[in-house]
């Protein structure tokens, strides 16, 4: 079975020279996805980066030769106060995936990480390197995060608890108040980090987030990034939210200072309400289209509230992945224990109508 | 005495509130120097980014919605290919600091970390955060990291040497081919890193460099920066270079992904030979100016070999530092175990000129 590559492996693999040119295409500077392919592939999201975002980094660019100094504390300024959270609460990093491996590290030197068996994984592989030992819980029979399960897994010897909600790759949300019991609860005994990284295409964002129990100084981490509603992948901010003196622990991990550009293109973006609405619209929009296409295909898939819908297609995702990189559509391939799983992210309404004939094509076929 | 704040500990400080707003002077998204103000503390280069990094970023943050997968690529190509290593020699990260901190973390968990009492130090306020032993070797007489003394230190304890070349805050610049005995010599004990962010504007770049020893296989890594020469401080790109076994471990231990306009600001920049001489060029034009306003002051400089100037003023420079700062010129106070030592950074050649002459009404009032 061919090698199910994430985006950290790409990356990783290009700087050993495993994968070099692979992407390239014979095209140099070239950005986006491969020419001539629709990308699928990586939850990244099209509409962004607003026009704000856009115009604001143009300018920091002009002023690329400072170090980020003033702009990064604006940002902190404008998240922090959005949030009612002070701050002392705040931690930035280059994307939340590096503010994710600062936590398991940190917290890795006092004990285990508890995940779910199917989660995110990029800070995981990063992780795992640096001897973190991680514990995973099954997921439910309906591809949720058992939370019971994950609850009576915490012992003693546990630190740190990973979820991520909306879960990726499956896209499903926990209910609110139901996490936020599991968060009081376990909270007593090990620090529960919530990657919140697809919070804003929920259907009800400020019930889903646990953002309030940051709030009231309970032992959680909520992370949140640029990367998904406002389109910003490439360009490397997210933030996370917690009591200070787990966000100083966190803070003090975290290696890198995110680049003045992205920090523009984020303050930009954070208040920019109509552009988080009509980005909103268009992935839900997106995901209903999907969604139906996987039904008008006798395919039931996963109720998503992320730009990502997975589904049982009832054959090898990775195969099928294969023959659709054929038709110049890149989707995920398996994941660990479920093979017959495919992840499809969210792209220009124009590019899933493509989507739709050729996976209609092709699943047919 | 006031804190002396270096760049990471003033971001650190932000996220921790302690100076927030400090900074912003009542001014949203205000990027570089704080309004009014001539910077000349952080050692960048205002004569960057360049035309051609700016129009290529410009490019790239329209694709910010995209991981930055193939730009990525294309960077590690022309590097590699410039420099005559192969893929697998490179390493890349979010500014040199992350992968200089990657290093010490790494080879910190097999041994000691040897440096020079008064060196960078972006780096090894992360590196005790994170618990890495360092021994320090004071300076020779003149100024210069003492080869002799460091080489009389390796025991079987240290693990990494490091060596900053030019050396920062002195400037000065070791002898290539003492610097290339000393790593072949204690190469065979020891890994030596050796961070050449000044490398390009040093008398003799390639005479100076250490890349030849990574092309034989030596115990050696080079880091260098787009921060510098290139005028890219807030675009947060760096790289190293070093045998395949040395890389991997230090690519395996950075945290972030760079990011897409920072990447491709670098790609452009990176055979732009016209800029890098011009960029040089005014660099080194600024060095002399200010070597010239502090001898008509009576003050000899230290011979520097980079684009900041460090002079024993003869009094407390971080009073002096203060003084400077209420005429609207911000330059750096005393490091460390030398309090009368000044470093100041290359401006525009125009804000050099007004730093002459509040230097020299300062100095003698």
């Amino acid at each position: 079975m061919p090698m199910q590559l994430n985006r950290r492996d790409v990356m990783r693999a290009m700087v050993s020279g495993a994968v070099s040119l692979a992407f390239a295409q014979g095209t140099f500077a070239q950005h986006g996805p491969p020419p001539g392919k629709i990308a699928l592939r990586f939850n990244e999201n099209p509409y962004g980066p607003s026009a704000s975002a856009l115009k604001a980094a143009a300018k920091a660019l002009e002023m690329g030769a400072y170090y980020p100094i003033s702009i990064t504390d604006d940002l902190l300024n404008a998240i922090s106060t959005k949030n009612g959270v002070a701050l002392e609460n705040m931690v930035l990093s280059s994307g939340s995936n590096e503010a994710l491996q600062a936590a398991f590290v940190a917290w890795g030197k006092k004990g285990k990480v508890l995940l779910p068996a199917l989660t995110y994984t990029d800070h995981i592989a990063y992780s795992i390197r640096m001897g973190v030992e991680l514990v995973t819980v099954p997921l439910a029979k309906d591809m949720s995060i058992d939370l019971e399960a994950m609850a009576a897994a915490v012992d003693d010897g546990v630190s740190l608890v990973y979820i991520c909600n909306p879960n990726n790759p499956t896209g499903m949300a926990l209910d609110g108040d139901l996490l936020r019991h599991f968060c009081r609860t376990v909270g007593k005994k090990a620090t529960v980090i919530i990657d919140e990284a697809y919070n804003e295409l929920t259907d009800e964002p400020d019930y889903t987030s646990m953002i309030d129990l940051v709030r009231e100084d309970e032992n959680v981490v909520v992370m949140r990034t640029f990367s998904k509603i406002f389109g910003m992948a490439g360009l490397r901010v997210g933030y996370g939210m917690a009591r200070p003196d787990l966000a100083s622990i966190i803070s003090g991990h975290v290696m890198a200072w995110p680049n003045g550009p992205g920090l523009a293109a984020a303050y930009a973006s954070y208040n920019d309400d109509e552009f988080i609405r009509f980005s909103r619209a268009k992935v839900i929009e997106g995901r209903n289209m999907v969604n139906e296409t996987f039904r008008k295909n006798g395919i039931e898939p996963l109720p998503s509230q992320a730009n990502f819908v997975y589904a049982d297609i009832g054959r090898n995702a990775t195969l099928f992945q294969k023959r659709m990189n054929e038709r110049d559509i890149l989707i995920r391939g398996s994941f660990e224990l479920y093979p017959n799983y495919s992840r499809v992210s969210m792209g220009k309404l124009e590019d899933l109508e493509t989507f739709d004939r050729v996976f209609t094509e092709v699943y047919n076929s």
